[in-house]
């Protein structure tokens, strides 16, 4: 990690960067590049990570992970993609335009940490400690793929986490069904019970309040996900078989990126061996989460949740319910000109209009940037879908890749045109 | 258990059996015995078994297993009570009767089996290979418990058991619940709802049909019931704390005796380590069994789970429903003579009425030789709840034993006058 941050900062300074600084944190060291001479004009923030997943199994990889492979217009690599290449993608549209005119058109300061994949301990503090220099009028994030080959995206909905923990007791030990079955509470039948009132049958969450905060899809939205090419049957082989299912009227796109889920990701209680039991569980234990959309904060979700549990739990059943990490949602605030923008520099570049596209998944960070810089994040992702960007044989189109350097040099100089009183 | 069917053996020759035989079966050998010499007179076929429970803990028993140490009005020994404790009793009362009159009031015969904790499993083929020695107008079974102390029982209510296991599956593999969450079915969920859906919130069954083969609880049962010293704090103490829970409007001894009742015996689905894991389970599993009462069938209540299952069972949902082992339930035709003879028979020799019992457990025996022999099987037993009949220091009061013995003596007594004509 310190000879990536090294190569990041030597790269930096090749290019004339002003102030380049790499930041050390008790964990892994983040570079910091600017680029600050054009006096007047908005400042962008470019973030991204140069740390990578494990390159593990190993022998799946065609060719070495840390050395450079170009087949069938294709770089492979660990990292190419994922996001050490979105990156350098970065890099080369700086060098391009300092090259062309010995200046940039913008401000523009660089971020790149160096704890993404391992949950982005110390980012916050980095930008409390270094609010001065991370000053922007807007701040691009290029580690998102696009909808699908030859198609420009901007992410512009991203889903946000609460998990949980449900526990119920109801007694001290196990007890025998013959003996006590039909007389006591079951612990496996309670949880069940409570775990299956949170959702209706279409999958909409029942819980009292939970739609309060959610922000409606905009028609504009439903507009630009309808333009998507959606394939249920590429989705049905992505999903293992799974059945297209959930909330009405929203279709599959909507549900991912629109709409928030409840999920059982563990249930356990009672006898799990072969053969039968006849054993009444006295405990039972769910994980439980929920993708949640804006502006849906995981606190509130927890206090609806309690007291849902509260209000539909048995007399005799004790539950404890405990909160593990959550991750805020994020909405673009698309209305904002920088998108307009954003859509025109990947339009030209790529020679076809920009969509916006979602993430049912949460890059916690996304928000908390857009909350600790007080400006919009422009999600400009230039990966594929199939990019395996945690799996072995990580690849980046080189077409991506071009059309994604020429997208950003685009965007650089269209924001030189931000009008300072209408950036926000 | 050769050693122990032979003691028998010669035990029941000694007290001038005209016929005992030990039959082997590939596993251990049960033992017979008749004293056939009360032509006319009903015959009694009493059942009883000579295998035991494992001894281990070895070091928790105070005096040896296998030797019988009388403490404080208790003789203590493995299978003092469960079950060779109680076969003895009927020895005795046949030796003591012998002793009196030189023969006795009726025909008796004796079966003893050594697979009774292990399942039964050559007892029923015993029944048939040997239906014409195993004939009888009553059988008799000692292997049951009193109520309480100094109140003598007779088990007319015993329920039956139906095990299943369900699981379900929704896609080929577990998913994320970024990618995919709210717009698949979770194999989680849809098991919570399925299961959820099985009962109401008070634990009755909801599967439609459920009911419609279960005998009523009679007015006079339930004034038995009523009659019963039953202590809801001992109750709670017996449960490890659980709270008194079940159907409406019926008592915790009417809904273990007399209602069937559904548990989930265990269940497990997803991820179950510690801390969070953002997945979506592609598969459910879980064991769910019904203790049944009189006149419900276990393949009946199978057909009835899977229509259920099949209904609620969601579009995208595949599930499989296996069932494991079942147990009739029986409920004793307490309106033949013979209930009326052996209360008659215990109240004389406790000197206090005796009460009508049931359990909540399986004897999957008691109405297979009900149906076999075509006779009531009367459950006299002379346990007490705290007799630790499967656990270390396994116990039979002394009071219990010889009140036992004078009450099998009044009932063989008793049994002469029942009216052949009377008999079914």
């Amino acid at each position: 990690m310190t000879r990536s941050a090294e190569f990041l900062a030597s790269h930096a300074r090749a290019l004339h960067a002003d102030q380049v600084e790499i930041w050390p944190t008790s964990g892994h060291p983040a570079v910091f590049a600017a680029w600050k001479h054009a006096p007047g004009k908005p400042t962008l923030l470019i973030y991204g990570h140069h740390d990578v997943q494990p390159v593990d199994p190993n022998d799946q990889w065609v060719s070495q992970p840390f050395e450079a492979s170009v087949r069938d217009g294709r770089l492979y690599a660990r990292g190419s993609v994922d996001d050490k290449g979105q990156v350098f993608m970065h890099l080369k549209a700086v060098e391009s335009l300092l090259a062309q005119s010995q200046r940039l058109p913008i401000n523009i300061s660089l971020i790149v940490e160096g704890e993404e994949e391992v949950g982005s301990d110390h980012l916050m503090r980095l930008f409390r400690e270094h609010a001065h220099e991370l000053q922007a009028d807007c701040v691009c994030v290029s580690d998102t793929d696009m909808f699908g080959p030859g198609i420009p995206s901007i992410t512009v909905a991203m889903r946000g986490l609460a998990y949980f923990e449900l526990r119920v007791q109801t007694a001290a030990g196990d007890l025998h069904s013959g003996s006590f079955g039909g007389a006591v509470p079951n612990a496996a039948n309670m949880l069940c019970k409570i775990l299956a009132s949170l959702q209706d049958a279409t999958g909409k969450v029942a819980i009292e309040g939970f739609y309060n905060d959610v922000l409606p899809v905009s028609p504009q939205l439903r507009d630009e996900i309808a333009k998507l090419p959606f394939n249920a049957a590429v989705f049905r082989e992505q999903s293992g078989g799974a059945t297209e299912f959930g909330e009405q009227p929203f279709n599959t796109l909507e549900r991912l990126w629109t709409r928030p889920s409840c999920d059982i990701n563990g249930i356990t209680s009672g006898f799990q061996g072969a053969g039968p039991k006849t054993v009444i569980p006295n405990a039972a234990c769910a994980k439980v989460s929920f993708r949640l959309v804006a502006n849906q904060a995981p606190q509130r979700v927890e206090a609806l949740l309690r007291k849902h549990v509260e209000r539909v739990c048995p007399e005799g059943v004790r539950f404890e319910l405990a909160a593990y990490h959550s991750a805020l949602p994020y909405r673009a605030p698309t209305e904002q000109k920088v998108y307009e923008l954003a859509r025109g520099a990947l339009a030209r570049a790529f020679g076809r209009p920009a969509l916006y596209v979602g993430e049912g998944g949460s890059i916690p960070f996304v928000p908390e940037i857009s909350n600790a810089t007080g400006t919009p994040v422009l999600l400009l992702g230039f990966g594929l879908p199939d990019g395996n960007s945690h799996a072995p044989n990580e690849w980046i189109s080189l077409e991506c890749f071009s059309k994604g350097i020429e997208s950003l040099v685009n965007l650089y100089q269209d924001l030189a045109h931000l009008d300072a009183t209408r950036r926000r």
